[in-house]
């Protein structure tokens, strides 16, 4: 392609991706290769935590352990090949590097390799994501950590996200499609408002459960101290 | 100052900063007003603390009250200021304009009003803030609220601090005046590795008081089933 010409399908379109390469898989592959495998997961979780006795007929939780599961693979293996690769995915041609270029017509600052995109995305690979993954085995195993890590997992999630799409408001959407269905609207606000809504509930929820918990530690407390008395 | 000249003490030396009109006041008053505001605020707040009868011999909780105090008035009116004037503050004269004009030294991001910069300090001032309040709050009142509200404020300032700092290592430091003994390491390190120090503390210190508060919890919900059966 010529040098000065637009070779890439990114927004603003005025800039300048040197090295770019068009993808080679179509976006129908790309999509259904990454849906499939997180619904295989989410399943193959699902169908795990049924088999446990101490999860039988609690659907909640067991929605929220497959939640972390597929949370921990998407920040540990796609978040964390950004992280790692952000520099040269545009001309490369692997599974995840192609759908970060496909990804990128909703939000071209992962094409650019934009310092807050990079910093937060290596951010959740290295720590939420394993953060995930504890907080589903802690759910699974029924432990009393699972609402402090839920909350530290899920309050990092939210604050992320809030992060990400309000920059790109103060940026005034110029790295996205505005409105485009595919692209703006799935893209871009679908797949990200999920990580506002999930962990918003489950901010909400460990903090009751958090606040029960030592209402009910502190009135035992008090008993054994009058007890003593 | 003619167009086209470098008419600012900012970096990198070569970006242009329209419209900026230098401090009227001198670093030695700004620094002088700033730490003495924050030292009153301080001492009042160890003062008032101190007369409480239930923080009688608390010294860690009482110096916690302070710190987060102070947080909240500094998140509040300091970033809040930035977050709403940071378009225009490089041409104003109020002392809070000043301040950041002053702190752009070390962080030329507060002076050019960039969008992760812009976006992490409303967040801070508009949340962070007014729940470092309420974490003061609960723990005078010793409500059972406070390691939630503690764990919550004191994550938000770590994570926001790690990106703030993450973003400027990716971006090469090109913001500040690298290894300068007031600009970066003063204003740069010193002042922001505080909310990197200090907030861990807080996390790790909430997280072990909630996790033991639902051990105990747990322990007494199985005694009161098994004294039913």
């Amino acid at each position: 392609m010529a040098t000065g010409k637009i070779n890439h399908p990114y927004y603003p379109r005025d800039m300048e991706i040197p090295n770019y390469i068009p993808n080679e898989s179509s976006v129908t592959e790309i999509l259904v290769i990454f849906f499939g495998l997180v619904g295989m997961l989410l399943s193959a979780t699902w169908l795990y935590a049924s088999r446990m006795q101490q999860l039988k007929g609690r659907t909640i939780t067991k929605a929220k352990i497959c939640w972390l599961v597929a949370c921990a693979a998407i920040h540990i293996i796609l978040e964390g090949y950004f992280g790692v690769f952000y520099n040269t995915l545009v001309q490369e041609q692997t599974y995840l590097a192609q759908t970060w270029k496909e990804y990128g017509k909703g939000d071209s600052r992962y094409v650019i390799g934009d310092s807050f995109t990079v910093c937060v995305e290596s951010i959740t690979a290295l720590f939420v994501g394993p953060m995930a993954a504890l907080t589903a085995y802690a759910f699974i195993q029924n432990t009393p950590n699972r609402h402090v890590c839920q909350l530290l997992t899920s309050l990092c999630q939210l604050y992320g996200t809030i992060l990400y799409f309000t920059t790109e408001i103060k940026d005034g959407f110029i790295h996205t499609k505005l409105f485009d269905p595919l692209y703006f609207w799935f893209y871009f606000v679908f797949m990200n408002i999920l990580w506002i809504i999930i962990p918003s509930l489950c901010v909400i929820e460990s903090c009751l459960a958090l606040n029960t918990a030592v209402c009910i530690a502190e009135t035992e407390e008090l008993k054994r101290k009058a007890k003593k008395q």
